[in-house]
């Protein structure tokens, strides 16, 4: 508290992130970062750019890091511009942009009562009105609780990661299109920070959907989360109004290296298309031998599984997991998720430590 | 424009940063960037950090950087806690935060008419309102403009450059505490961008005033632009609140090899001596050669000159030196800086070659 606050900063609710702690031989499953290292060559170009050149500011457009991203997805076959590419330090950064860019609106937002919990801290920071919409019974998004009769609900917004996080359920894209097709008047923006596990990107859409924007992070499936890189794909007229709000927040959001190596993970298709495998091929083990431990776990497209155990409860099983060195994140709250653990893929002999120690447990 | 943005985002007017062009070969002095690399011991922590860490997140807190900024300005005898300490992407993302977290009042915010044009920017974003107190007839801030016999204009904080930006012109630390203990409602941000070519900071002021906070950048001292790292100190409570902000926005604003750069950047204080001399002396060169061409200078506590020619235009000059390679930035208005140029003060080489490129012009 103090006088000299604004006065909305005494009621903000920052985002509590999962922990980073310092202690070396965790198997840290609570973050859902990437089982192995980046590409080598990321490593290459971030050692090669280390130099004296670092005296310089960055290019404040990122042009290498967009054309990049631009290339891969129109190598795709998905036909996208460097001009509807947008690029901030981390995709929380770029949320935080579209936030006050789009959803400053005389309707309330809409997402997921269950999901990204960023998402209300946005609304605070901005003072934006939200409705959260229940996720289903099966703890999935229904495109229909988003519409009245194939008309949309009253909204200034829709906003979802696909998959959903903390579940990892996917909705597939037909059902993106059914919305995007009832909802014409306001932005649907889609949280693809996991969709490389399992999914097929909503990038395929934007030149259809002038009101489609994707967002994706370098933090997941291309092994970045140090480094900060997320980035936004969507019609030239949304680009154009995130870059105002960037250019009047911050010149360069992105520095030389995250440039040189955001570029670098997008060019090197055959690490990312390995590591991708082995995620999924471990979320089917870890999959497995949950289930056989009686362990009941949603439908996973990320590279994590939320899932309980019916005879224990959600905070003892991370208590006795933490106090073998395991940390995987335990929400608690709301109610419905209360016992679920969300833990992320590890490499294999993580994994199995994982399993090791719940077996200790059960 | 858009039917999908936020209304306030069609009347943005973004800030628009000195080119960063991509030709080699340039002698670029127009965005005050270091004459020199950084200190090899922060390249050396770059390599040595670029490896399979940089799947994790990095510390949310960037504790390691905090607490070396800490024990650099301890050793200065200012005596500063690392709570005491908030890191950003760059001064500008401190600066943009700062701008929301305590400039949001009722009264308006004061800052000089002629100075970092990011601030107008940032009052655009999070309308805010301000008052632009004009510079003396020395082009000067004069402590007295922003007081009525010695009690505070009415305002809802107080903002300026010292060195003043693009003027270089420095405010003595007294003038600076003469306004303190007359404005004490209110914050008072004093940004330290050029503070370390010939200035004393106002971190040394801190702790006797808790409503003062000193931000500094590491890109210009430090040599590190292409890194983005911005830093601000003051009483805890408004460390605090600025934490707070940044934990609604981004838990991660930067990266692993930027936080661990950083800190070496503080550490290696010979370098940095070393380079801050060298600046000096050529600034005191390159002074002296331009009042011998008929140049008349504003005093520069900075690593720039902002100069005029009587019998120049300063568009001119500037359109003839960019004919010649070399880019200086000319602003071109308001009115009374029209003819001004700011020429970041370059290698021995690169002020060489401006004086020669000059003499052809005059």
């Amino acid at each position: 508290m103090s006088k000299y606050w604004s006065d909305f900063v005494h009621h903000l609710e920052p985002y509590v992130p999962g922990e980073q702690p310092k202690m070396e031989r965790l198997v840290k499953l609570n973050t859902n970062e990437h089982p192995l290292g980046p590409s080598p060559k990321v490593i290459e170009v971030i050692r090669a750019g280390a130099d004296e050149r670092l005296r310089l500011y960055p290019d404040p457009d990122s042009s290498q890091l967009k054309q990049a991203i631009a290339d891969y997805y129109s190598g795709k076959g998905h036909d996208i511009k460097r001009s509807q590419v947008f690029v901030g330090n981390g995709s929380d950064e770029v949320l935080a942009h579209l936030f006050m860019g789009f959803f400053k609106q005389d309707e309330p937002l809409l997402f997921p009562d269950i999901t990204y919990s960023f998402y209300k801290v946005y609304c605070g920071l901005y003072q934006i009105d939200y409705q959260a919409v229940p996720l289903n019974a099966e703890l999935a998004i229904d495109v229909g609780d988003y519409l009245d009769e194939e008309k949309p609900r009253p909204n200034g917004g829709i906003i979802f990661p696909n998959p959903n996080a903390p579940t990892g359920r996917l909705l597939p894209l037909s059902e993106i299109e059914r919305l995007l097709q009832a909802n014409t008047e306001s932005l649907v923006v889609i949280d693809e920070a996991y969709i490389d596990f399992g999914g097929d990107t909503a990038i395929s859409l934007v030149n259809r959907y002038p009101n489609l924007l994707v967002t994706q992070t370098l933090s997941k499936s291309r092994s970045l989360a140090g480094l900060r890189i997320g980035l936004a794909v969507g019609d030239e007229a949304l680009i154009d109004g995130l870059n105002r709000i960037k250019d009047s927040f911050n010149s360069y959001p992105l520095d030389q290296l995250a440039i040189a190596a955001g570029a670098a993970a997008f060019e090197d298709q055959e690490w990312f298309a390995q590591g991708c495998e082995l995620v999924i091929s471990q979320r089917d083990w870890l999959n497995e031998k949950l289930a056989a431990r009686g362990f009941e776990s949603l439908p996973s497209a990320a590279n994590f599984l939320f899932t309980f155990h019916p005879q224990h409860s959600g905070s003892s099983l991370a208590q006795g997991l933490r106090e073998q060195g395991i940390i995987v994140r335990h929400f608690g709250k709301p109610e419905r998720i209360a016992d679920y653990l969300r833990i992320t893929v590890g490499t294999v002999e993580q994994n199995q430590a994982l399993i090791e120690a719940l077996d200790t447990l059960l």
